[in-house]
């Protein structure tokens, strides 16, 4: 296939139904951000948006806020803007605490659902959180609970009448590879056991089809495509038909039936707002509530379909203009079998990143060989892409990631 | 006694060394606020702030944040800066979460600790969400887990040798009772448990001595007296003799020990870091650390000296001017067994706290007949106190509360 010039790309940008999307962003100038899965860009309107928030609903308004600006509701509201990108209903999604908590708590509620069963099966190598976290579930009842954290090829073929719990990532955090979750699904149903997808790089990015899929359960991540700033909380969905059923193991107050009758005795609230445990956090629900408006009107089809083209131009660009260089594509070559970032293997990985991120296109690393481009279809446009690629074929070219400042391992985030 | 004038008590402000404290805040014209107990005021500093996080460090400097402006290490540094407001080393506190989380993750690790024994105790009539928390565990393993709740009086008679953990709130969320923390934490450790403070509506406003007395465990709220924001994340202290042996029952990546090497086996991080668990939420530690500043100078001794102060004010002006209208303290009389609010009981209390506040003065009303004042050394003045039961005494006089509009009952937070 022909090398796309900057020109072709930049005639893309011009037909692209989203690049008025990307002034809803506050990009700083000369970078381009291909961080976006890791910490979404801040909206334009995100900053007066917190200053509401802190200078007139608590500064002017101050307690009485929880009903006047509706704080109280916030958790539920918001859930309810995330629901239609994940094929979700709107009372199916809340916001609460962190990925890890609210896998935790999911996880457990789901153990509880299947009596009698007593395992839980992930991937290996996973997000360390997923893993840690059910790590954890199976230490506290070693005897009950056994965790197999299985390779990706293996992992269908061991569901089986023990199994209570699929807990999955749906788009791979470092190699990018989406599990066809329907399919996944529907082999875990057919033992018996309950499905739950972790949709932290997926969210905001893909269109994800929670309910047409039949999923049971979900978490997923607020600071990642969906633009709600650093540590943003994150999202819980439970569907309709276990709303009922599904118990958290954290009984806090804001998930009672009742919180402001402040009774001795627990029942939880209907719906997912079970869910919730203490006092949500409110300067991080309106980042997150802010990072949702820049998906008004915004079709998620629209998105995963230029997120697709964009990981495959990026794919063609790096193999075709840095491939002597020694980089290895480590992600799906199929968009279909990708999420919104695109990996590329390489020995000196680190120092590519350090030396792109000295030229202002912001990537990252992840041990022990990985450099990871996410691809961020509301603000990124198709001639970044082609810029991001000369850089680093220029950084190749001049051995740029050989200079020692480069080469000085510091803390990675 | 006689009642003091409204002369005295700006006497009292004048010679307040804690005065200028109040500079530091912005409070809105035209109200009191004695709801600090429940959220805490807006600091003068804290809008900047949380801009430049927001626009600084998030909008321009993006992912690179985590380490440029240490982001990473902001629960451990915030918690330090709480440390010495709750007689804590700064390594021993970290913020994490919500109470509610905290609590659970506390009393999981706990119990771990004292295998054998099956006992948590409690208060009846606790708070809420500390109530739920520990129903919660026991409802985990009802075989092995049982939650006692227990009256005040009855409370240090039933620790037995059963008895794996104590967990009270140091002062009391309605009466604003202050637990003899020093005499309950030591028959706790008599009877071999662990003894938890929940420190929600003391930090910032009585002086905690957490190594003083030997506490093992404690957790505490970022925005009532520590005026971090609506929802403010919670902290946890962990004594560096228990920090080796603690664990979280919430494994998440941030807990780890080398969370950047993203391996798959989690081993916990040293001392109180390993209470982490997801990725933090940085505007609301942004909050917390701006409400921290504006204890920086403050002793917080004479913060304690003032809340008493304040309450004995109040109360006695409360009696000499309304006790003939039916309102009984519902408080301790001595200030050494009260927190920083005080509260009455009234059969009309709902009404007349919305009476109060149409007149700008906030207080609030727990069910099911309880008005609180919280009383903030920071910023409250003592000549507020006099304004705000002179209020409280021409509503009362004109029986203005019987008015239909103040005796709607809507939701109350």
């Amino acid at each position: 296939m022909a090398l796309p010039t900057r020109a072709d790309l930049a005639r893309l940008d011009a037909d692209d139904p989203l690049a008025a999307a990307r002034t809803r962003f506050r990009l700083p100038s000369g970078v381009i951000y291909l961080d976006g899965n890791s910490l979404g860009a801040l909206p334009a309107a995100t900053p007066a948006r917190v200053a509401e928030v802190v200078e007139t609903e608590w500064g002017r308004d101050l307690i009485r806020s929880w009903n006047t600006h509706d704080w109280i509701e916030a958790p539920i509201r918001i859930g309810g803007r995330i629901a239609p990108l994940i094929g979700a209903k709107a009372n199916e999604v809340v916001v609460a605490d962190s990925t890890s908590v609210n896998l935790f708590k999911l996880a457990m509620g789901a153990l509880s659902l299947r009596p009698g069963r007593s395992t839980i099966i992930t991937e290996a190598g996973n997000f360390p959180t997923d893993l840690h976290v059910l790590q954890g579930i199976e230490a506290l009842a070693p005897d009950r609970v056994r965790l197999k954290a299985l390779p990706r090829d293996a992992l269908a073929g061991e569901i089986d009448e023990d199994v209570a719990l699929v807990a999955l990532t749906h788009v791979h955090y470092k190699s990018g590879e989406r599990w066809p979750m329907e399919a996944v699904t529907a082999r875990t149903h057919e033992a018996g056991a309950l499905m739950l997808w972790d949709l932290s790089h997926s969210a905001g990015a893909v269109a994800v089809d929670l309910n047409g899929v039949e999923a049971d359960l979900a978490v997923g991540c607020g600071y990642k495509y969906l633009n709600g700033g650093p540590g943003a909380p994150s999202f819980v969905f439970v569907p309709e038909r276990l709303q009922k059923e599904l118990r958290s193991p954290i009984w806090g107050w804001m998930g009672h039936g009742a919180p402001f009758d402040f009774g001795d005795a627990f029942f939880p609230a209907d719906g997912v707002r079970r869910q919730l445990a203490g006092t949500p956090g409110i300067l991080g629900l309106a980042g997150l509530e802010a990072g949702l408006d820049a998906f008004e009107g915004v079709d998620i089809h629209q998105v995963e379909t230029k997120s697709a083209r964009m990981g495959d131009l990026l794919i063609q660009l790096v193999e075709q203009r840095c491939g002597r260089f020694g980089l290895e594509l480590a992600s799906p070559r199929r968009a279909v079998d990708r999420g919104s970032h695109v990996s590329f293997a390489h020995p000196d990985g680190y120092a590519i990143i350090q030396a792109l991120i000295a030229r202002g296109v912001i990537g990252d690393f992840r041990a022990p060989d990985v450099v990871r481009f996410g691809l961020t279809p509301l603000y990124l446009r198709f001639a970044d892409l082609w810029d991001a690629v000369d850089h680093l074929a220029a950084v190749l070219e001049q051995d740029e990631h050989a200079q020692p400042r480069f080469r000085t391992r510091q803390r990675v985030t």
